[in-house]
């Protein structure tokens, strides 16, 4: 069956290395907790047509199918771990496996990632990854315990992926460096992981930007019951995303796929994480404030608008 | 935007117990593993028109999207514990996700096991389900300890679901309450959790009954380097099932979705399978022996044959 055949592809990438523990070939994978760490499991889905172009190049598809799910476990201050793979394409087609094996191989390097096992099935093409981390027991970020006065940040810049996505969609014609970069942090992103370990006992809450950077600090500010101030100013767009976002900036900030993490902490760890973003050299941005009154507030937007009551939220 | 309202048909299968465990919510699951233990991980896919037919009762296809996956954590002898769900659907059906999340929850009640996340997109319907469950350290069930002299067993009947598929496809009539019975066995497999468990330290190997006794055992043989022989009249077959394969018994044999479990033990150990049997009220059958010659032989076969070389291996 042409669909045994698939197994060549994903054998190479799933080596455990803990004596006892084991990936593909029996009935489930057997993995060993290390000592008083609590697991964190995420998933996220890539169907075609939806979340990538049907055109797209099967290497960023699989790297981004990975990187979606390592930017949650970023996001809960974990270290990723293992990952399950349930691959459904509507048939066995060399080259393509092999390119996107090679990106989620690429993608999971850095943290010597295994993939223990999952499903490959005929069908239309739709990419879940389950994406498996340790944190150590208790220490996991959420989104639930901002304060008020934290400040707020957010890691990289906004917009970027939006931009990316104007473009790829527009037939991936490029005008600048900065464009070209929009397109690679769209394909390619980046799951800010060094990040998210760093910020365990040092930021109150964390998330990961994915569906925009309002939509996701609103789901902190649910969480915790707060309400947030946010300034326009000192938002970290790129030339090029405030050239795109000009009539209407609100839309870099609503644009999806950034894999930035944003995250609330004290002020008097505002030295700490000036330190942390020069030592990991990601820019990381100071861009507002936890406050009583429920609702996000950008400063600077036309207005000054509450922007509670966007289609998002 | 409509999707999110699919939550709330899940949200209420996702109540975790354990203090400082956390499901659905945050960017993951939180989940502290028990002392001593192993994690066990699966993953199946169930997708339209391939593993099940597109008019099937969406109650069914929501409790076999989690039984199957059950099935295979029976078969590592684990306790089955948490799930995540994929689950892409081409629009929000509120009957239809009404009657899928009760199939699941019916399905996960026994083990109290929640939905611990997942991820719902919008495409062609498929449904994803990593389950996990843990096992005592060390005492997990493999494929591949099976030994020279061992019995090999398999629980309840072979091929009522391929019988069930049958009837299934020619309209879902039946004319008899065995039949019944085989549709039943399709849509609504028991997964054999508490055999499983009870075989920890017991069975020499295991492995579940999902693509055919035949193929399934085979996978026992090359991880275990060994043989076997089976006998087909001690083989479980219902009359239903022998009448549908009376032309060719080896279609009952190779025929999937029996969500049996199949295993070895030493011959020391009949008294105490033969015990368990009674206890669990699941029938329990001896159908043949290892030996060190490679290959799977069914006597009682016409010719005898080796049956290596069937599509399926």
């Amino acid at each position: 069956m042409e669909f045994d055949l698939i197994e060549q592809y994903f054998k190479p990438l799933s080596q455990t290395t803990r004596p006892g523990d084991l990936a593909i070939g029996d009935d489930g994978a057997l993995i060993t907790p290390p000592e008083n760490s609590q697991l964190v499991v995420v998933t996220d889905t890539l169907v075609s047509g939806v979340h990538f172009l049907a055109q797209a190049n099967p290497y960023d598809i699989g790297w981004k199918s990975l990187a979606v799910n390592l930017s949650d476990l970023a996001a809960m201050g974990a270290q990723p771990a293992f990952y399950s793979l349930a691959l459904t394409l509507p048939s066995a087609d060399p080259p393509w496996l092999e390119a996107f094996s090679r990106g989620l191989h690429d993608c999971a390097k850095p943290y010597a990632m295994p993939l223990i096992g999952g499903d490959t099935t005929r069908g239309p093409l739709c990419i879940s990854v389950t994406a498996q981390a340790w944190v150590p027991k208790g220490e996991a970020l959420l989104r639930s315990r901002a304060k008020l006065g934290d400040d707020i940040y957010v890691s990289g810049a906004i917009g970027e992926a939006g931009l990316g996505l104007m473009l790829a969609k527009a037939g991936g014609l490029t005008s600048s460096t900065q464009e070209d970069y929009a397109l690679t942090r769209l394909n390619r992103p980046q799951a800010r992981v060094s990040l998210g370990l760093a910020l365990r006992n040092l930021a109150s809450s964390a998330i990961d930007v994915s569906d925009g950077l309002l939509a996701d600090l609103n789901h902190i500010l649910q969480a915790s019951n707060l309400g947030a101030q946010l300034y326009l100013a000192d938002i970290p767009l790129s030339d090029a995303v405030k050239n795109w976002a000009q009539a209407n900036p609100i839309q870099a900030l609503n644009a999806g796929d950034d894999y930035e993490l944003c995250f609330t902490a004290n002020p008097n760890q505002r030295q700490v994480i000036k330190d942390l973003s020069g030592l990991l050299g990601l820019p990381i941005h100071r861009i507002g404030k936890i406050r009583q009154a429920p609702g996000l507030v950008v400063e600077g937007l036309v207005g000054d608008k509450d922007v509670r009551g966007y289609e998002h939220f």
